[in-house]
């Protein structure tokens, strides 16, 4: 799990819950037809914005917010340099087995090329085509939740329209026109807590994700082909590491455990 | 039909209307001169800002928002590559018939133009230009959607400042008070719903078909100039599948029905 | 006249006009330092953003946008193509006399460059250097009204303060609560309705129609230059329908009337 | 002075003042708290987003902003084909007596590093490295008066918050809600007059006048350089013209008085 | 301490609670669940949208914001044409010695590298790229802040709908209203204040800090390529100096005191 998203979730749901229990009556802030409004209207705006495959891609892409892997470059190239010193030693053959070991399916399609002798530009293609595949379904599920943190307001004001204009119709109850107005009130907060809390950062969180993943699928094409060349791992090393930002290469200097880089990986994954 | 596009509609419109029955008299949302203010109003200012032809040139267009034809690329490069395969066979001019057989004008353009003898480079050229007005063409339809979803609202607002001055004007009967705002915010409702439900998401919907259908297109363009070259079926059919993300690609391996291609696409239609 | 931008305004205050009436008192809504305060504050604003002669060469271009010259590509090509085929039967220097006849001082100047015997390079630079100056003036227009459209909501919501102030300050008559507020928000109303029903659309349709004259520019250059080149009228037709779209290329084609393309351009205008 | 700049800050107070007179008591409008938060804020927040030299550098720049010293390019151009005429007649050395006349730093220097027998490419490339930095320093002018119309209105809603919370903690005399609730708006008319009539305003002068003058400064580096390759005045001329809209060259074919141009000059500075 | 930061904060901060003593009690604006939701929410979601190493990476930042270090680049360019001197003096590795003393690690590093041998070119490479991580980390600082800017007010109307929720769901005791919507509103002023006198400025002095910094850091990298060169001080001192602005330019050349200027660099730390 990637605590960061969990746990902001939850701090600023208790934090609210905590102020409304503070404020006055928790009951007051529940509203069915509120969350009809919102997350309905949202929904269904969202339906007519884009196709139903796109909409459906989104919920897989949710994963990746809340998953704990860390797109962990560093590990990555110590796997890299480890396959480098195999296909060295044992020769390329050796890496298809190795592979099967790491959790990383791009990995595996890659070092399969490689094995099946394919040429090293046609490799380089067909690994950088679905890259620009994956960035491309990242971005669709980035704006879909942009879209929604957009929606989500404007759908809380229709619900307090709605709820205000009924209340407004019907004044012959002094005593409900408090109420009335508060439950009017509800949907606008439900929009906006959902959009400041939920669907605006966890659209910034993809993009994100999104760049790691990338910027470590990026690592993985230089890696694969450098060990297609045949070229010395302390190089594939060095290379490899011109990826990372000075305090990552300092950190991936220290501090090794025992196990070996590809365990961490699968560990990890 | 799309049928994203109408169960959203239809989906937002019920829970809307699910809403303002559980909160009072669905009469109280009727308002014939907000429905004038908003529609009427956005109407006029789209009126100024565009010109005749442009505004008219938007129904249409609708068409393609709600339409189900989904620019079925995988089933177009069947088609394509049964062309080659029939043009490599029985030769250019066998074509003829066959495109007709496919409802799809642009293709049938190009498969004429080839069987016609036309020079390879004109035949991309009056292709691609035909392109770029279609884009243009489509791009007009988006911002037409969009200003409307801008102006609904404004509208909206104008409409209900009308309501408050009228009521605040005549205050004699304060039984009148809270009627008066409540058909004053009925406006703001509507220009909201309108903006949030229809256009806005209407604009995004005609963008996503579009770069689909340009996609289509320039997967014709490729397919008949392959087919020009007299380029090998097999080969053919994995160019234009560059074209297609891995996802699609994988689907377009499996599960083909009895059914030739071109047969699909004319069922499609 | 330009009908869309006369009848959209019209058409507008109709239905602003009807909706004020279906609800109250029209004179409730006439207010003479509403007026002062949006359309004067909004005045003031340009005149210090902007430079007084800057200001002034905006009125010239309201008559753009309700014009009916409607920048007709399709007879400017009929006129260059009849040109070409005069240049070639009676030589250049017919040409004279004929593009006095039509009303258009661009054309007129780029003959009389050609039948002065001006080096075609030098042409071609005179002409793009006036259209570079006409788009930024054009480009100037549109940012004026685009400023206003910026400024009257501002200005409104100012009047609409001032409003609420003075009435706020005075309470001792509760009769008069309701009546201020009325005029208060009547100042808002002048200001939405002005950015959203007149300033912002004339931006928008000074665009559009700047687009269209830019283009039949371009279209008369290189109709021009093909002259000054002795170029096959055919050919020249055939160049100059590029600039086109398929659908206006078509229309091209069909119900050419008893009257020549020259006489149908003065007629125009 | 530049009329419109003055005028236009004279015309919108004396608008606002008049509306204010019209509907209440100009005291009712005086708030000096109001000054305090909506000035003063906007300050303490440009002080922390700048700094303290940049927020300085803003002083001289409003003189340019009221100026009338109007970069007038038709005048300096014929101050250079003056200065061009006296070195081929005199020499260059001629020129330097000239320059002190003209109230203009930077044709000084321009003209004294060709007196002094620099290398062309080294007088350009000095007075384009000042043109370089003279465009920053006004860029970041345009951005703090932006910063200032952004921030004006935001701590006029703080002020009003301020005065609306104040006076809700405090409601036992029923009479004071009224008076309080207007000097809480106070603020924020304040702000938004700020903003609307003064900040935004003047950062959109600042552009344009910076604007004039690079294109003046620009004129000044082109003729500097004919003049040092000893060009004759009449393609000087020309060529500096090509500068200048075509409204602008025509302007300056005609009406030119008895003074010379030098003198117009230093009159106009 | 950078004093515009500071005190831009704490004149800020006394202006609003002058403007609050002015108005009536300070203590009815102190609300503890206001800071809640505030500081809480907006901390919640940007846990959510970045990841937690670049959550904290932003305390370290801040630090820049407030630091006096004013990337004094006239110093740095008198320390290096000093280092230049001693250079060609004593050698290279007179360097070692004299960069210990000045507290710029960027420098020791270069100098470092310049004294072990490094290629020019690599020693070019390696602090570019260091370079590039910097902007990266304070860009990322910048958004973070501009972020918080944004989210603060959207959780003060959150803060402020639950007040007004739970007020309006609770009308028994009148006396009551007032006071609750004047703790409602707090949390709306707190979101305020936040974001445009804190946040946002911040996010505005990070910027102007990050681009001093990465121009003192293009200086460095110019001078330490020169030293290695073996350049003439005069010349690298002239080459230097044209990354200053004219204003900056001027000033080098006065006023300078008694100390070395590596001593003045260091004291300045």
């Amino acid at each position: 799990m990637d605590l960061a998203t969990l746990m902001g979730i939850i701090i600023g749901m208790v934090l609210l819950a905590f102020a409304i229990i503070m404020e006055g009556d928790i009951m007051l802030f529940w509203s069915f037809s509120s969350i009809l409004i919102v997350f309905g209207g949202t929904f269904a705006s969202i339906m007519i914005n884009f196709t139903m495959s796109q909409v459906l891609s989104v919920f897989p892409l949710l994963k990746v917010a809340f998953s704990k892997k860390t797109n962990d470059s560093i590990g990555m190239i110590d796997v890299l340099v480890e396959f480098a010193e195999t296909s060295r030693r044992e020769g390329l053959l050796a890496l298809e087995e190795k592979a099967q070991a790491v959790d990383e399916p791009f990995l595996q399609k890659g070092i399969q090329l490689v094995v099946d002798g394919t040429d090293a530009e046609l490799v380089r293609n067909i690994l950088e085509i679905e890259l620009v595949f994956l960035e491309e379904r990242h971005g669709l599920g980035q704006r879909i939740f942009e879209k929604m943190g957009a929606l989500a307001p404007a759908f809380g004001m229709i619900g307090t329209l709605i709820g205000l204009i009924a209340m407004l119709g019907d004044l012959d109850d002094p005593d409900q026109i408090g109420m009335g107005m508060a439950v009017a009130l509800t949907t606008t907060l439900y929009g906006s807590v959902a959009s400041n809390l939920i669907f605006l950062p966890l659209a910034g969180k993809l993009r994100i994700k999104s760049d790691e993943e990338i910027l470590m699928k990026q690592v993985m094409i230089e890696g694969i082909l450098s060990i297609q060349a045949g070229e010395n791992p302390r190089i594939v090393e060095e290379k490899l590491k011109s990826f990372l930002s000075p305090v990552e290469r300092e950190s991936s200097n220290g501090g090794r455990g025992g196990k070996t880089s590809s365990e961490r990986m699968t560990a990890n994954a």
